[in-house]
């Protein structure tokens, strides 16, 4: 028999584990051009809280009572597809389940000697990409700059640090605990973190560690920490919104300070960014990235959960900060 | 005798005549190398009431019992110096006065042949090259775009909204009158209007008016507006924050939705907007205007006040909206 993990209810305010089901079904069988893939490690992300509320957004909900979804490393063990071999490692978009039949579309052949499995869903993957390709995109970083990131211990976050120590600026990381801290600086190499969790006054503590002012500000997580950064932030000054973990489990309509007057006064830019947009540029920044980390100039953190029976609790810890790095469940 | 008007005192709020100061001086005798300037045409703008704080900001603020400066077009009635001739109109950064020296420096020819004197105060001066520039560096605007303007029936706003149309697009000005609404689309030719003053439910008013979404929003007001804007706009869309005037006058912190799910949700790119950062665009960007203007692709309304008596209350009546296009004041 196969597990599978539904969607019960679509949560209200903070995910719990009762809003996922456990079930079973018939292990698949692989028709013709079909692979059977058995699932090895499957990435849990803070984004897939946006999918469980039934509201159009840039990708589809996710259906009640049907398998949830995410980026997946999965083994073909049987193979009915002239593409794909048993013994293969494949990274896509599949579904919470042990076992599952594709048609190869929109499967990619990751390569276990260069780097780690779970490294293609972290560094290699979505995280690393989005902190490559959005720096490239949008920063501009430039030598003696300062770049403040918040969730800076997370996949991104310390993804983005160790790029912006690439291209010569201070780094100043945001993040919920001393050991995280002591991670980005030690780890990572970040100059400066704040702890915003034991931080009274986060306008001052970033206005101290940033004497510079702020001329880069990578938002993993919105909010009162963005109010901080828009309060320091310097003329032309660049904002990234990768996400904005703060808010994702908040229910009603959320207000805080305007910024209109900082916006035309400092010359602001601020941009989203979401790395499904720039499928195109996944070449060269998968290369980039590759040789960043083959020559230690990069390296990642990782968060690994055993069983696939603890995917939805991964996932919850996601939001109580428990993951260091890219929060992955390993499946044996 | 010359006339004067200083900033007598920092307004508290909203600005107030009290807070402007008449007196006189001696008719100033320009040196050598200098030049007599009699003020012809004074411009009076939004941005100037913050310089009347005592806030470091893009520019330096006004002091306390010293003149008051805008762009003013001036005519040298007497010249010690070889670049400028007596009769000569010049555009310059001058104080309010009836009378002055320069040393010529920053002061710029003007040919009242091309076009009326107070054009270059508005559609070929700092107004117009706003317009032009910041379409032209932030919204890439698309043939068959929607492009939402407010404070569309002022100077920057209704040169925003013809450029629009000169691009393809379709344009919707938001003002706060059905006579300045009426003068937005027979005049300037946009294709539809919203009276923010007699419209209760702002979000519902841009949806209906732009079917098919906000591609680019060019915002002159900030507040409410902005709300209206962000919660219709599309994917991609990108925002100019090139004034914020209902804000201007607020002495407390102001509070408003939360926009960061917005941005990475639909990539928003929102950027600040200064003209001055821009001097090196200014040759090429007037000679664009220009060109469109005689093309007749480009026209233009101003609202003269008569007297140098009345710079003050003309200043004030931009923040009540009694203004049609750039208001000017004359000088006899």
């Amino acid at each position: 028999m196969n597990q599978i993990i539904l969607l019960k209810n679509r949560p209200d305010g903070k995910p719990q584990l009762s809003d996922f089901e456990f079930t079973k079904e018939e292990k698949p069988q692989p028709q013709d051009g079909e692979v059977l893939l058995k699932s090895k490690y499957v990435s849990v992300d803070p984004y897939l809280r946006g999918r469980m509320r039934d509201v159009a957004s840039y990708i589809d909900p996710f259906e009640l009572n049907e398998p949830l979804q995410s980026n997946i490393i999965a083994e073909v063990v049987t193979s009915n597809n002239s593409n794909f071999n048993e013994g293969d490692f494949v990274n896509g978009m599949l579904k919470w389940k042990e076992f599952q039949v594709s048609d190869g579309k929109g499967l990619n052949k990751v390569d276990g000697d260069k780097a780690s499995l779970s490294a293609y869903l972290g560094i290699l993957g979505l995280t690393g990409l989005t902190a490559h390709i959005s720096l490239d995109k949008i920063a501009d970083l430039k030598k003696g700059e300062t770049l403040l990131v918040s969730g800076a211990s997370g996949a991104v976050g310390s993804t983005v640090g160790q790029i912006g120590k690439i291209k010569g600026c201070r780094v100043v990381g945001i993040a919920g605990s001393d050991e995280k801290l002591t991670l980005m600086k030690d780890k990572f190499g970040f100059d400066e973190g704040i702890n915003y969790k034991t931080t009274k006054n986060m306008n001052e503590a970033v206005a101290k560690a940033c004497p510079n002012g702020v001329d880069v500000y990578y938002d993993n997580v919105g909010g009162e920490i963005l109010d901080a950064a828009m309060n320091n932030i310097n003329k032309n000054g660049r904002v990234i919104n990768c996400g904005a973990i703060s808010l994702y489990n908040e229910t009603g309509p959320q207000t805080g300070p305007r910024y209109e007057g900082i916006f035309v006064k400092k010359t602001v830019l601020m941009q989203g960014f979401l790395v499904r947009d720039h499928v195109k540029e996944f070449g060269p920044a998968t290369q980039q990235l590759l040789e960043w980390l083959n020559d230690g100039k990069l390296t990642y953190s990782e968060t690994i959960v055993d069983g696939f029976e603890n995917i939805p609790q991964a996932f919850l810890d996601l939001f109580e900060g428990k993951n260091k790095g890219k929060m992955v469940v390993q499946i044996y």
